[in-house]
């Protein structure tokens, strides 16, 4: 299979089992509190690229793992991701009207709704991952751990304090020691996080487990300074989103410290050396090349 | 010790856990979101009873267990209950100004990071958990179970679909099904679980935890038919916060819906049942039944 059918195949297995997850059926019993399953369910199927759950499950796969261990804490990670987009769209927060060319969960379902969709959201994760994990007993140190890195990667050790940072700062002047911070934590903790997990399921070398941090550390800042740069360049078609909102936040991004030019040369740099740290994988590892030079290449 | 001795002592114990979790040292390496952990401690001490963790490490105990064990996850359910307390406060929830004597988080913080500090206590919450559970690897087990029941119990299956009946039927008529949904899920289910998942930590029959069970079903009702009355009989000193504020947001409740005579005589069967089925544990009960007369009993 080439890579995009094997994306795009990967894809379905994750809405297929999200899907699952969220089936309105499940919640025939909470008479009263229909209007969230909606809410969450608006968020989840609103076309995200499922990045994040394709890599855990690749990474788990390159080591030997089978998908049907793997996919539910892909899923989770799929929810905690889209649970701090609803909150970090909030009017308090970042303000924005739209995402992925929808209106924000909060202008469909109200400030209130959009709120406790994402505590709904992030709770789930956990609950489907304790679920998952007991159903693995035999494996049940390596699913601690990955569980473990999950939650560290979304809490005040990662994403959290990446978001703080960035509503905090917003006003100040650029700061390259502020800028890697936000990076680090907002977008690339979850993403380290996803590669990390999805290969500790299987017993590995600790020295391939460094391999594939590295990656997942390079592939998360290359994707965030991507990110930085489609907000000045890209148009609301291809993104779904409005352009120019960080400048309008007053933003730090990696383009407006150190230019254009040396943004797209430190991308360059960052994938290069992703894709050689897998050279151990062996042709094992070709998905996920190709998903580091596909996040360099991205238009949106 | 005498029961007030004894449940001032636990408090002690989880203050000094709680402490230790949240401790500044901790967080020196995240330079740029001091702020949230700030705000993280403000709602965390900000003098709760600690009624959840002491009911966990108390049924805990009563069933032959350690505190060292049981501790973390009673932490755990502290942080859980005080996010939420966090999140309801917010404008677009109940819009309160003022919890325990003292102005919520978001007046204090902003809205923006009482949301995520709300955010970063629960996501720690389990951060604690799974680390605990993998210091009792031969007692994981029980340890899985009682992770996935306050998991459950805080989610879409528990407290949260008891917020959004809450706000969602604010402005309806009182209606005795969604009384009992919003009794039940939005404050029951966290108590339930509480003393089921300490209880759950030791292996002990089904139908002694069944007894824990209705112990935990009927103390939660208590506590929340007695939050109905106080919030007509209370005063603004002796329980910290507005007065009348369900009346003003028109929100079902026990003494609107069935009188104050009927609310105190539910109560009083409510707490009779709980100490009754306490009967097989004999002494160990001894302050869990205080604790039961106590719920009826307060006045704040």
């Amino acid at each position: 299979m080439n890579f995009k059918d094997r994306y795009i195949s990967l894809q379905n297995k994750i809405n297929y089992q999200l899907e699952n997850y969220l089936d309105m059926d499940n919640f025939e019993h909470l008479s009263y509190s229909q209007r969230i399953i909606d809410a969450m369910r608006y968020s989840i199927f609103a076309g995200g690229k499922r990045l994040r759950p394709i890599l855990l499950i690749s990474a788990n796969s390159m080591v030997g793992g089978c998908m049907e261990e793997s996919i539910p804490l892909a899923c989770a990670i799929e929810m905690i991701h889209t649970y701090s987009l609803i909150h970090d769209d909030l009017p308090s927060m970042d303000d924005d009207e739209y995402r992925r060319g929808k209106p924000t969960n909060h202008m469909v379902y109200g400030e209130d709704i959009a709120i406790l969709a994402g505590d709904a959201l992030l709770n789930m994760a956990y609950e489907i991952m304790l679920d998952n994990a007991n159903g693995y007993l035999d494996n049940i140190n390596n699913h601690l751990k990955a569980m473990s890195i999950i939650a560290s990667a979304s809490g005040i050790n990662g994403m959290i304090s990446g978001q703080v940072a960035d509503i905090m700062y917003q006003d100040s002047s650029v700061d390259s020691d502020l800028l890697e911070f936000i990076h680090r934590y907002k977008t690339g903790a979850l993403i380290r996080a996803s590669v990390l997990a999805g290969a500790i399921l299987e017993n590995i070398d600790e020295a391939l487990i460094e391999s594939i941090e590295i990656y997942g550390n390079n592939i998360g800042l290359a994707f965030q300074i991507t990110d930085d740069m489609l907000d000045i360049t890209g148009t609301f078609e291809k993104l779904g989103k409005k352009v120019g909102s960080d400048k309008k936040n007053k933003k730090n991004t990696y383009p407006l410290l150190f230019g254009f030019d040396e943004s797209k040369r430190r991308v360059k740099a960052l994938i290069e050396e992703a894709i050689d740290v897998l050279e151990p994988f062996g042709d094992k590892a070709e998905f996920l090349k190709q998903l580091a030079r596909d996040i360099a290449d991205r238009q949106s």
